[in-house]
């Protein structure tokens, strides 16, 4: 853990001030003189903002910094997964390298915490997993990573998966992951079932992706509810994506939503240009826990995206239509503090005594932050300088 | 107008080869010697690609390079657009300078055209004109602009708008703008019986914006096709934003589409990620001629977008939900020869003959050039090398 004395900078937009880091906490702020053994930075008076988070990606996916993946296959949702499954080693997919890439690519943009769905399936066994987490040692103390194991071919459907979720969960994994139990498993009872199982067993949160649209959607999460009540986990479930709760139906929304924040279950979003997405806004009004993600980036489902928390809270302010300065900086805390309360983190921010995890910001204000595509002048990990100008201290293997 | 040789470039991204320009035109191709006096640039293998084309846009209006607007308003259409005429000068929006800002962005990102409309109305009257004429004047062989003379605040809600219309038309704008007859004028047959009047009697085409979503906009419309055919202006007119084509009904949408084919009336798309827009991929279907723009960047009325038309590009196919190689390519075509067809220019394009300008890319394929971030490598204007890496010869005022 380090000692950093980093001068000028304006935590959250506020007034300048200096942040001395002790052992890898915060401190002291206010106006502070150099101190024999400490290091010293300037922070050049840019905002000072709590690392960001990138709570919903897969790192073990990216095809990036190999050559350009060519697509020009048939698009459905069961296609893309089983292409994916049953050609990623093969064209040179290796899980290790390529989330070293992803983890560090999000690092330089100022992300101090990853939550990561990593495939496990019946082709692979943990062997993708194990992948992310010599990633996840090797990036000890420049970026956190949280894994979700993710039965991204199916749970009920693929025999074999629930043994081998079980074994993760026992191996390092933290959260359980789970997708669209009647669009990819056929049988909402039976997938929504064993997870829940699973989870209760191990102790662990769940998060599912629920791509599911409209009135399906709506069924599946009435089936979450239901479990979620029936088992007490309520404030230990996330539904990622939430599609359904972009539909067009205000009213019927509305009661979803007042469900969602009864049993306090966490929704992420990626702000998917293409699809219906839960409105940031109203889900805040409901007082709903909400946090962001990149999504897969660049892989073989599909090319957009950056490893760029930014470039994610910008593509989340477009989709939900936001201009204000006070949306902007909404958008800035879905993908940092947002993200902290879903994780549960601990000591996450900028007050006294909180781990030394932040970025520095280009740009005025914390609106004006939000749409500068100039990486972060400074990203500080446990108090230490883990990024300068969109360029990370670890090299890109 | 000027020579250069341009060794190793691949022109849409095919075999490598070399260009010669002789007076600002595309001589030959193959693989050419270096000639005495002729300046020789290393494309560095990258794709040649005919010069983007932002066609539609507000280079009027940015406050880009300004310090950040805040804005913490109340957001209506009407109410941005009352605030921007009243305020605009006050906070220091000068045209002249601002739209230098916002062309010269968009040539170091690789356009060469621009069609931008320029607000009109009581207030200013053509003084907002002016100051873009003068920004047209002093990029001459930079980057080409096209004025749309555009009644931001209402033609005939407006009195006094359509005499300034007119004097604008006779003092060097090439087409004519109008905006939701509906939404704004409040009286759709009074503003379009005038706007095609105008039209022609200066002999030139009409780009209207029609943000009016569903049905309303789609009444719009069809006044907007009955005046076509009567006044036989096929081919001579565009609308831009086209919402209610984003409308869910599938079979009205395609009755829409079918007129707009026949009438040969061109689309112009932003993409807009928080509104429903029309179908790229289903215009293209219909054979009609589709071009992008992007809209206003950083202006008073909010504060997204680049001044850069592969980011554009990003956006559009991001909402159109494209992932294929094929489709991006398509993105691609859409702010280049796209853009090309919807303003008439001749001799675009990258054969024998054809004006020399186009943009060097980043990126292995077309395809991989959409989602690459890098700026381009090169932009050349009639012959001459104008950018480098996103940095144009002429600096920003
Ligand atoms: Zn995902
Ligand atoms: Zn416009």
């Amino acid at each position: 853990m380090h000692d950093l004395l980093l001068k000028n900078v304006r935590p959250l937009g506020g007034a300048t001030t200096d942040i001395l880091i002790r052992d890898g906490r915060i401190a002291q702020t206010g106006s502070l003189a150099a101190q024999p053994g400490i290091a010293v930075e300037d922070g050049g008076n840019a905002i000072a903002w709590p690392g960001l988070i990138d709570a919903h990606t897969h790192i073990d996916k990216t095809t990036w910094g190999m050559g350009w993946h060519e697509n020009n296959r048939e698009a459905t949702l069961r296609s893309r997964i089983d292409f994916e499954r049953e050609n990623r080693l093969a064209i040179g997919l290796d899980p290790h390298r390529q989330s070293m890439r992803h983890a560090i690519g999000l690092a330089a943009h100022g992300a101090t915490h990853i939550r990561s769905h990593v495939d496990i399936d019946t082709t692979h066994g943990l062997r993708l997993v194990e992948g992310v987490q010599e990633t996840r040692e090797k990036l000890k103390g420049i970026i956190d990573i949280e894994i979700v194991a993710f039965p991204q071919s199916g749970v009920v459907c693929m025999p074999g998966t629930v043994e081998l979720l079980d074994e993760a969960l026992s191996n390092g994994c933290e959260v359980l992951g789970g997708l669209d139990p009647c669009g990819i498993d056929r049988d909402p009872k039976g997938q929504l079932d064993v997870l829940f199982q699973l989870a209760l067993k191990h102790g662990v949160d769940i998060d599912i992706h629920l791509h599911e649209a409209g009135e399906l959607g709506a069924f599946s999460m009435e089936l979450i509810f239901e479990r979620v009540r029936a088992n007490g986990m309520q404030g230990h479930f996330a539904i990622s994506h939430a599609f359904c709760l972009g539909m067009n139906d205000y009213l019927r929304v509305g009661k979803l939503m007042e469900q969602i924040a009864e049993l306090d279950i966490a929704i992420l979003t990626t702000g998917a240009p293409s699809a219906t997405v839960p409105s940031v806004k109203r889900l805040k009004e409901h007082g709903i826990r909400i946090g962001a993600g990149c999504d897969g980036i660049r892989d073989t489902w599909g090319p957009w995206g950056q490893p760029d928390m930014i470039d994610r809270a910008r593509i989340i302010g477009m989709k939900n239509g936001v201009r204000s300065d006070d949306d902007l900086k909404f958008m800035l805390e879905i993908v940092s503090q947002g993200g902290a309360e879903v994780m549960h983190l601990d000591g996450y921010g900028l007050d006294i005594g909180d781990h030394a995890d932040f970025t520095l910001l280009a740009g005025e204000t914390p609106a004006n932050a939000v749409v500068e595509i100039t990486p972060p002048p400074l990203v500080v990990k446990g108090g230490q300088v883990v990024a300068r100008n969109g360029v990370c201290i670890i090299e890109m293997p």
